[in-house]
């Protein structure tokens, strides 16, 4: 499978970060967070970001659903140390869009995630949030 | 992102399944499985699969790690009705192989993944089991 | 902190009974499935049984609340054989009842939970559902 | 079930103390953090709390496993807030000790816990770590 971009390894281009207490849960036998417990982390970086940058605010009953998430792992993340998540956007489409998330441990990068999220409404794609679209430029990975 | 292959989405080509019972802390706000609850389904169908191919037996203290996970979602699977997950190789390499997995509820496709798989030692990668690879023939997806 | 009643570690005075697939996920360093896995599926049981002895349907839009669990941990269980959860009623009150959950994997058994649960409107307690106190004496531990 | 001590309901009284990141997952329908939520904050903060009072570096190679653990719900903890969890010994046995924790979100009290944990080897109860016994002092919930 091709190798994530590596101009989007880089944390400074990211418009959002926030850290995570990595659990004693996400790890397993290899004493390293394991990749559902990452894809757990990569799950609440988005929340949050989702709620930062009003996709989530916007929504007004319709539903998130995730379309793709595509997760490369590059290093090993420990515990009991937090995880910081970098997100950004990468693109818009009608009624979805694409964003990146960085996963680093104090220096190191660990993961990195490209998600396709999709807006629903009765089980079909509907139209992302009109404020959502119009703020979408503070949120991009920056060039 | 690209779409999965529409000949990976049959049943039918794959040479491993296992049932696995869904769980209520797999669903979120969607009542529908999450994609964290099916990052663990998929997890679980890939143990079962590495020690049904002969992998994870014959790593003998080598450690197995995931390098990169890219999974789509292509419908909602429900609670409480089990999940098939269905795996098959795709490709081995010298440190590393390739395995798809689908994920089925009833007749319904929820689900697919395709998982690039490293054998470590100490850090760094090292050779695929030898009678994992002598054995490899009955365990690829099917033409 | 009192050791559960020997009378309750019975298999066959549970009314209900039912097969959760364990999990690679459910496991600790101790290869054994971990206490919060374990209260993962007691969870899941009890979901089951509150959907088949008629609290869940019943309480039409008031919130299901566990307001206590204690667990014993018995014996071990391990992955990839099932879990099997018992389930039955121990007490009916106004608002709350107590049931009390049996673990095995084969003829061991594993854990054992006792818990309260409670019928919550707007934060408070409200009454249980009228349908389920009148059918409960089909789903009490049996004598 | 008996409720909780008042008394061990005081934050002040314990000696150990770390803020753990809720997450999503954490989350049921009701939007509180569920009880296999609550349950794995609670194991997280037990985690620090045995490597801080020396229990956990003093098994050397013996396994820590839980033999009971009590929970009640007093609150209901939120999104995306951190749960504090304190946790304290209460008594020590010659293979085992008691522990107790709170889980606290701002000013609420959310959640206690008591558990007794055993040090085993071979699958037997071996006794606890001298280190542990003679530092315990320090570590014990207080008057």
């Amino acid at each position: 499978m091709p190798k994530p971009d590596p101009a989007l390894l880089n944390p400074a281009r990211y418009p959002f970060r926030c850290d995570v207490t990595t659990r004693f849960s996400d790890l397993d036998f290899n004493w390293h967070v394991n990749n559902v417990g990452m894809s757990d982390l990569f799950q609440e970086g988005r929340v949050r970001f989702h709620a930062a940058c009003g996709w989530k605010p916007g929504l007004e009953g319709n539903a998130p659903m995730a379309a793709s998430i595509a997760l490369d792992f590059l290093g090993e993340a420990r515990h009991p140390e937090p995880v910081t998540i970098q997100a950004g956007l990468l693109e818009i489409g009608r009624t979805s869009h694409t964003l990146c998330e960085l996963a680093t441990q104090g220096d190191v990068i660990v993961a990195f995630a490209k998600v396709v999220m999709v807006c629903v409404k009765d089980g079909r794609p509907t139209e992302n949030p009109a404020s959502f679209v119009s703020g979408s430029g503070a949120w991009m990975v920056r060039p």
